[in-house]
């Protein structure tokens, strides 16, 4: 049985027509990426996903991780040795600093590998995508010292790494947290419980690498007295060797509606003498340090989106090409489900959202990229500001529309669909998650509406709109329904964003309460943009294999998705009233 | 810890105000039926219901049920139990037929009273649904004999009833049905296999009435040559006492996404000698048969999606009020989720849903009582019409909603919200099945669009769409952005309508593209209609105690929901082509 095929095609489109894969590999610091190289690191890791991984993928759901009385987690059959593959690849270190072992290609090589790993296997990909995280956090913050120490092994593959923010009383609400550091010396003893620590503990790698915020004994409080620090399992002697066992461990796993293959810990930290950490960053600095890490982990998780809907998208598909149920136009002949209209939406809806979420994503990521290979400061920032705008759209919109997508892999697959054997029902328990950890949808919103849009007075949106209207402009040759129908829900959210400028200080709960929709208009707006560009691309290509498939994807999500800019653009119009008066009680 | 509580209050004012409780009281046949009846009912049933089926409920989805070597069905611990209370309180036959010793009380009282065994236990509340679609197809169809013999036994709750339509091939598509029956004297010789048959053994009822689709050996191919027939796990002696067992049983349970507590099980008929069975109504008319019981069944599920969604509403309330997190105003108080504005849409989002789909399916309950009270035959042909009507969207639109609004229960519910012993997830996972049996929406849609749109010329429709202008000319007092809002999806809703009458002749495709989005366009009608209709009725009573609640769901619903027709009738006007154009291949 074909469990996954990574899209191939899809994934060199996006990158050479939307992302500029050409301009990309001319940049300096680029020289070892070209078309062919990203062409062949693509199959090779479309091998290992498709071959090694996606089969794993129901057995770790079946049978998911355990723990043992003395707090060893155990992996579901087959994760460990998928792991050391996966390792030997060198896949954790792609796009990771040379300086310590990476590889050092783009950014957006290492996102549409990742895309595979999710599509792939969504709990196993959470392993290294937390390491990412964890590297991303070091590379920035850490001492030279810690970073000899700890990136290399992360970058390698060897050692894994892990987030702890969340505690039973602060989860969206870091400033509530309570655990504790302590100095001691040249480190500090750390003690405290953490709450669903993904892959906090487990059996494939030789040591873990906790990212843990706490508190210093003379920290302010709230969010501003947090510090990060770097809690190894295991302590690191001076020539590198593994030494002793640090005071942390698991005390239990979480059963979850999905990513059972995940192990989803609750950590125990200093319950005996206090866990030995060093401090990442400056005291009380923490929560920048941990935004390094949450805007690649955000985006990372939108990613997850994606490769969870593709996942489910193949599925369906197949299975719709080859369930046969009712009659042809003869009224005799049996025909396979694709034949029927509302089979052929369910399954365009589910393409033109991936598409759409595809063309964000790699877009998005490849803004890291032109940071990286900005001709000077002024550029450097630009994409910068583009990179924290896109986040939580990534973020949020990409992870909405996978609860959309896996919902409609269920339901194309009818009653089979709701049969566990079948494997529809674990994309749609699995996706769940992702509009919820890394900061919910309701987060991401006021992260738009706060930190991107209102802080900067709306100049990095106004950009994207300009750019927007600059490549609009150049579409005279694409169905002019579509066309109209962008320009329509671009000049709405224009006029929304506006005014939420203009009145959000004299309306103090404004933002608030738009933020919601008004982040998921900008979702389907972003995609709206990239679909329609996409499809301009290749106008000039009729050859393209991807030719009639483009413009009839772009052309669905203009007439079935894209309107529902409208039905967001009410409800942010509707103001603060509608949602705030009610008293608490009569809900 | 409270499980579950019936919402009392609202449920009496969808009976009083949109209903019509009082005139529904004077009617000839009702002369049992009184408020004070009505309140004493629900309120018996709200403490069976919150007392002992509520609490099992998460018993069910944890254990299931199980199946032994010599195909016994046990079901988890409590639910025999639970069955016997709910069979010593007559509470199957509230509504039936008092001749064979129903209760004879209105049709939308036992709607009311199911609504709470749906939101308390929805995997046992299958159980008597089934058994209610059962009773419906014997009253209308079966002879007198069997009437007697199988009749009051279901009424009476001694035996429960189930239906057996779906084979391995045949779906959706039930003119692919293979079983047989074979004439042998005074009863049929049945064979064959039948799937996802819901409670098809279990331990609950000393005897199980199957009701099974057949065909005979002359029958026609196609829909044309199905015949329904009644299969008991035991056979009847002339006594009434029971007798031989049947040659049936079940073969294999199915392992669900969800509804756990509910046997889902393969039956097989006809292994051996062959299953005596008994036919109901005509030979080759099963499938008329079998809409008597689909019609109410499908009614029954649409309620359920109401059932499940009250219960997540209940239970991520109660969430919101407790959990503390963030800061209110003064950035320095800590304040329960419910304070924060996008927890506030989301809750105002299920409550006004739920509102909307309470509304929707009493009001279409009560339509078999007027049917059943109406002074001529024209009037009851009028009210059955409606009755018709309402049954694809009550069934398409309540589930689809359901979807949402227990995904917003988790959401609301953050990382709690995906682990299992919350309870959030399991109205998640159990709801999902309720869009795809007892006809999938797209099948709902083809009903909808073909048989009661084009068939009969848009008469149906077109008088529920006058009695909506009637209602709302008397809006005055209303707030008029929200009464121009309903206007406009009205008239977009008979436009849409009108178009498709027109044309759908020339266009042989069109009704069944764009099937699902006016179907669900007139859900949101029909929720628009009735939730300003029940805030128009307490302008007078501003002492109701739902007075502000409901002008604020009111005003959400329409400024929040109702917009969404913009986005569907988008869909619908983009007609054929955006679906049906692209080539199999390139999907």
């Amino acid at each position: 049985m074909l469990e996954y095929r990574y899209p191939e095609q899809e994934m060199k489109f996006v990158l050479e027509h939307l992302v500029g894969l050409e301009r990309l590999c001319q940049l300096p610091g680029q020289e070892e990426m070209s078309p062919e190289l990203v062409e062949a690191v693509l199959a090779e890791a479309g091998r290992l996903g498709g071959d090694v991984l996606a089969p794993l993928n129901r057995i770790g759901d079946q049978q998911g991780s355990s723990l043992s009385a003395d707090n060893q987690v155990t992996t579901a059959p087959g994760f460990a040795e998928a792991y050391r593959a996966f390792v030997e690849g060198g896949w954790v270190g792609l796009a990771a600093d040379p300086r310590y072992g990476g590889q050092g290609l783009a950014n957006v090589l290492g996102t549409a590998v990742m895309e595979i790993w999710q599509s792939a296997n969504l709990a196993f990909s959470l392993n290294p995508l937390l390491t990412q995280g964890a590297i991303e956090a070091l590379s920035h913050h850490a001492s030279e010292a810690l970073k000899q120490t700890y990136l290399t092994k992360l970058i390698s593959g060897e050692w894994t790494g892990t987030m702890n923010l969340t505690e039973p009383d602060a989860g969206s609400d870091l400033a509530a947290i309570k655990a504790k550091a302590v100095p001691q010396g040249d480190h500090y003893l750390i003690s405290g419980q953490k709450i669903f620590i993904t892959w906090g503990e487990h059996d494939c790698a030789e040591n873990i690498v906790h990212l843990v915020l706490a508190r210093l004994p003379d920290a302010p409080a709230g969010v501003k007295g947090i510090s990060l620090f770097v809690v190894p399992k295991y302590l690191v002697n001076q020539d590198g060797s593994l030494g002793a066992r640090n005071d942390l461990k698991a005390v239990a796993l979480e059963h979850k509606l999905g990513i059972h293959g995940s192990p989803t810990c609750v950590m125990s930290y200093g319950d005996e003498q206090g866990a030995v950490g060093y401090l990442v960053g400056q005291a009380h600095q923490g929560l920048a340090c941990m935004f390094t890490m949450m805007n690649h982990a955000r985006q990372g998780v939108g990613l997850q989106g994606l490769g969870v809907a593709e996942r489910a998208y193949q599925q369906a598909l197949a299975y719709a090409r080859e369930r046969m149920q009712g009659y042809g136009p003869d009224r005799k002949t049996r025909v396979p489900i694709i034949k029927h209209a509302d089979v052929r939406r369910m399954l365009l809806t589910m393409k033109s959202s991936i598409e759409a979420m595809r063309a964000l994503a790699y877009v998005a990521s490849a803004e890291v990229d032109w940071v990286k290979a900005a001709a000077d400061a002024e550029q450097a920032r630009k994409h910068q500001v583009r990179v924290e705008l896109y986040t939580p759209i990534v973020k949020a919109w990409l992870t909405e529309l996978a609860q959309e997508v896996t919902y409609l892999g269920v339901q194309i697959h009818g009653g089979m669909g709701f049969i566990e054997e079948t494997g529809a029902a674990q994309h749609y328990r699995d996706a769940r998650i992702l509009t919820i950890y890394e900061g919910t949808t309701a987060i991401q919103a006021l992260d738009f509406v706060g930190r991107k849009l209102q802080a900067d007075g709306g100049q990095a949106l106004m950009a994207l709109y300009q750019q927007m209207e600059e490549d609009a402009s150049a579409w005279q040759a694409l169905p002019q329904a579509d066309v109209m129908a962008f320009n329509q829900a671009l000049a709405q959210a224009k006029a929304l964003s506006q005014q939420l400028l203009q009145q959000g200080s004299s309306r103090p709960q404004l933002a608030a309460v738009v933020s919601t929709p008004l982040l998921m208009l900008h979702g389907y707006l972003c995609g709206g943009w990239l679909m329609l560009k996409g499809a301009a691309a290749l106008l000039a290509e009729p050859s393209h294999p991807l030719y009639a498939s483009k413009q009839a994807s772009a052309h669905f999500y203009c007439q079935h998705l894209l309107p529902r800019v409208q039905a967001l653009a009410a409800a942010v119009n509707a103001g603060e009233e509608v949602v705030m008066d009610l008293d608490d009680q009569l809900f």
